[in-house]
Order: structure tokens, then sequence, then C-alpha cells
């Protein structure tokens, strides 16, 4: 497939969602130990609004509806992120919303999106499973369907770090940035490279979910025969052929993690600044410290972190009032 | 007392610790919800190297030590923060640590001192009790002990951190600051107000031991009869005089929280922007969320939020690899 995003795409769309998302830290060195790259800086879009990157696209999709469209309201399947930033887009802009989750969406997923008040509906194995259920329901109900990653105002939205990243550090040398249906690394690569070509654009995705190394290797985005892994919000079985087609053109390098290098790598980014995020937040860190990615000869790595929705109910049922 | 610290002693401070801490992010609006005002930023110390700006005051102090006191090695009383921040220091700068803890601090807070190799010694009901022992110590062996506020090198470390917040933003227009032994919220004071006389002030301290109330009070630092609050890091039974004699001058208002109110402010920081951390480290937002301070007319409020380290190891045992 030959697909591409315009750059001046990328731009207005940064300015279109500026009022809605956050310009979130870029937190620079000193490490508190020297066991990565003592020049690695984090990008945390864990501090974006709801928590991950998909709030992005999510605003950008959603600004740009017409009124007929927000009165009919809005439908999507996610593993958890992109449905908590639909539904709170929706609620920022009174749209009705309809979230679809795997049916082994953590409590505390299902919980994110029903505090904005959209309907959530569980169903499926797996997003793949959820996703054409929503897609059904869209058809039938004219409800506007909000693709994760599929969709090019979505991958415009995810653009917009590549933009903001370069804005932060003009010096980036290097960014690794995590897989699931590779909508943030294909949007970030896009605009990076269109602006700098030189900068390393490395992805991660998990062993146990790796759709997008599956797809090159293939040629084509197919499905997995199956997917396994901790990191639920990096787990559709397939990417999609816009996502390819970017990550081809656009993307240098892709690596795996296993689940139990993602968990130790939650506890790294916890002891060296507090950060406390989901698995696939963490991926990014796993690549580095289990030597994937070797990134010590690059004056300017950054890490992008990616998700923070972590179950964390027991930390404050574990604080009781004396 | 009369007691005052040059700003100069403050930017020197400030030069000096740069390189072994960060200077950590603001974050601006939007919020998710129109609960607080919207206009409300957040200082993420709770970034800072060992999760509190303890390390600041830390760093001051450790980098100023001649070589024979640095052989002779350090030794402080802590509720947690500066223990792991002294900690810390003292490991990255060669020199050996003795810390006490209350010995009811969490497994958790043992663990984060012992970690950078400090000998960790438990020791009484309260911070004040550990304290003594301490000192104690310290004059018998010849240790530097590193006061957590009551010490001229600490509290010019705290106060670089009012120094950067002005940096941040220079239109601030009022610090919200949570109060434990004073030693913050004095520094950051005086710095502020040094350049800034019109900046309001605004000490948070848990209702349970509002030690920095009752010495304003009584016009001295006498120990309250009895501390009672799940801010383990704001529960010194007494400030001191310096630290006093800065919140008289410098601070405009104090005002207090109960600790299910702090519990609350910390869903609420990790609902708004993914942040876990301490019921210290959420005070200041109780302060607003009960209506205990209200900023509602004040252009640029700030609230700093002081220390991250929640005792989090439920959440990291539930993430299971599949």
């Amino acid at each position: 497939m030959r697909y591409d995003i315009a750059l001046k795409s990328v731009t207005e769309a940064r300015a279109r969602i500026a009022p809605y998302t956050r310009r979130t830290p870029l937190l620079a060195p000193p490490a508190l130990r020297g066991d990565l790259p003592p020049q690695l800086r984090l990008k945390l879009e864990n501090l974006q609004v709801t928590g991950s990157f998909k709030a992005r696209g999510v605003f950008n999709t959603l600004l740009q509806l017409d009124p007929d469209q927000r009165e009919r309201g809005v439908i999507a399947a996610s593993g958890g992120n992109h449905g908590a930033a639909l539904a709170y887009g929706a609620w920022r802009l009174g749209i009705p919303a309809t979230i679809y989750l795997p049916e082994r969406a953590s409590a505390d997923r299902v919980a994110r999106v029903a505090a904005w008040g959209a309907q959530v509906i569980r169903h499926g194995q797996v997003w793949d499973d959820a996703h054409a259920a929503a897609v059904a329901r869209a058809d039938a109900t004219g409800q506007v369907y909000v693709h994760p990653f599929d969709a090019e105002r979505t991958l415009q939205g995810q653009a917009t770090l590549g933009l903001e990243l370069l804005d932060d550090l003009p010096e980036l040398g290097c960014a690794l940035i995590a897989i699931g249906g590779g909508g943030l690394i294909a949007g970030m690569a896009t605009a990076i490279k269109q602006i700098r070509p030189n900068v390393r654009i490395v992805g991660v995705e998990p062993s146990g979910a790796a759709s997008m190394r599956y797809a090159i290797e293939l040629g084509r985005a197919a499905p997995l025969p199956a997917v396994r892994t901790i990191a639920d919000t990096l787990a559709p079985q397939a990417v999609c052929e816009r996502t390819l087609a970017l990550a081809q053109r656009y993307v240098d390098e892709i690596v795996t993690v296993d689940d139990a290098h993602m968990v130790a790598a939650m506890r790294w980014l916890w002891t060296e600044c507090n950060q406390l995020v989901e698995p696939a937040g963490a991926a990014v860190i796993a690549a580095l410290q289990t030597g994937a990615v070797d990134v010590s000869s690059n004056a300017c790595p950054v890490a992008l972190i990616c998700g923070g929705n972590a179950a964390v109910e027991s930390v404050f049922a574990a604080y009781q009032p004396r």
C-alpha cells in the first residue's frame, strides 16, 4: 500500500488538539544509577490526559465531526487506553460514546472508561473480536467508529507527539516507541523522519504480540495466530496496512521484549523517577535493559513512555486513615 | 529567634546541587475536570531523584563536607524521604551512611533506604525518638548528623526549589506547600518572598500533626502532645526555631487536612495525571478539595507535590507474566 501523511496535516492537528491535551514533560538526566545510558531522556506521555497518547488521535478526530455525527455518537473497540481517551473526549465535547473492551479487560480498565459516562460492552477474547462487534454495531446504528490506529485522523493526532518531541529536544538522535496496532510509531516516525531523516526510530513489541514484525516479514498486515502478553494495550492480533506502510518507510528496526522484562522495567521506572506505568509504558525501558536495543553511541536517545494506566487500587486500599 | 537565609547562598546551592538533582516538571493545564481551579499548575517534585525534595538539602550538605567528615560518614533520623535521599547521596558520593527510622516505618520505607547500602536502624515511636537516638550516636561516633530541617545547608537546599519555581513560572501568584518539620516551606518561602514579596505562600499540615500551627500559636517550637497521621513524612512532633522564624516571616497562612482527605487527593492525582504519590504529596490537593484554601481568584497558583514514595509493591505483584 502506498500511504503517507502530510506534515501540514500534523501541524494543523497539533493546533487543533492543543486546548484539550497536555504538552507532556521530557525528563532529563541525571539518572539515579548508571544501569542505562546516562544520556537517556524519558518523554512522559503517561502524563497526557487520560494517561496515554491516545487522547491526541481522539481529539483530532472528535473535533472534526460534523453536528450530525456528534449527535449520532461515537463507538470504538479498545484494549483500554483508546477507550478511556475516547470516553473522556466524548464527555468533554458532549458526545455519546460506546466502548467495546475484550472480555478479560481488567475491572480497572472498565472503570476508567465508565467513569466518563460511556456505555461499556465487554466482548470477545482479544481486541480484534471486540473490534469486529463494534464495527458491526456502528454499521447498524450510524455511530461513528473511531479506530484506535487504522484511521487518518487518528494517525495525524499521534503524529503530533513527534513534532512535540522535536520541539522538546531539537537534537533528538533516537526514539524508542512501543507498538500495538502501530498508530503511535507510524504517526511519530512519519512526523520525525519528514523533518529529521537521520533520527533513528526503534519499535518495541511484546514477544507474544509481535504483530508489526510479523506483518513486515509477510509484507502484509495479517493476524498473528495468537497473542499472549501482559501488555494488554499492545495486543491487537494485526496491525493495518496504513501503519505497516508507514513503519516500512520510516521505522529503522523493531525489537521484542518478554512480559517478565516489562514488569522489571515497571519497577525500574518506579525506582528511578516514581512513575508507575502499565507494562506497555515500560516496554521501551525493557528493550534497553535486556540489550535488545543499544543506544550507547547515540548522543540524544529518548524512551517514549506511552501509557501509565496500571491497576493501582490496592495501593489506595492500603492507606487507612489513622 | 532572628533568623534568615541570604538569597546568594541559595543561588550558590542551586549551582552546587544541579549536577546531582533534577529540574522537575511543572504540569500545566488543561485539567481533566473542573473540580479544582482550572488555572492550577502542579510542580511535580515527586520526580526528583529519590522521589522527594529532600535530595536538594542532602546534596547541598554532602557536597560541602570536608574529607575528614566524609570519611567519618553521615547519620540522620528520617520519616523516610530524607533517609532515602541521604542514603542515595552518600552512595553517590562514596560516603558511609546510617539512617534511623521510627519503628513503625513501613517495609517499603526501610527498603528504599537500604537499597543504597545505608545501615538502617529502627528506633522509637515517632521521628523525634529516632532523632534523639541518632544524635546521641553521632556524638559518640563523630559521624556528621545531617538534620532533615533544622540546619542551614538543608534549608538552603530546599530553598532552591523556590528559585526553580519562579524560573518555571515567573508570574507565580500562590504556592501551596506541605509542612512536616517546616524545612521545605521555610526554604521555599524565603527564596520566593525575597524576590517576589507579593506571592501568597500557603502551608498545609495534617490535622493530626499540625506542629507549625502549634508553634506559631505558642510563639516557640514546642512538641505537640501527640501526632497521629497517615502522612508519615509530615509527622515530626515539633518544628524548630529556624523553620518557625522563617514561617512567621514569610508564610501567609497555614491550613490543615485530615487523613481521609489526603487519600482522596491521592486518588485525584492518579486520575488527573497518573501520578501515584504518598499522602504527604497529596496534602496540598486535599487543601484545595476541602475548600481549606481558596485560590479561585489567583491567576497563577501552584500546588507543590513534595513527595511520591507510596508503597506500591502490591501493584507489581499483581502483574504476572502470561
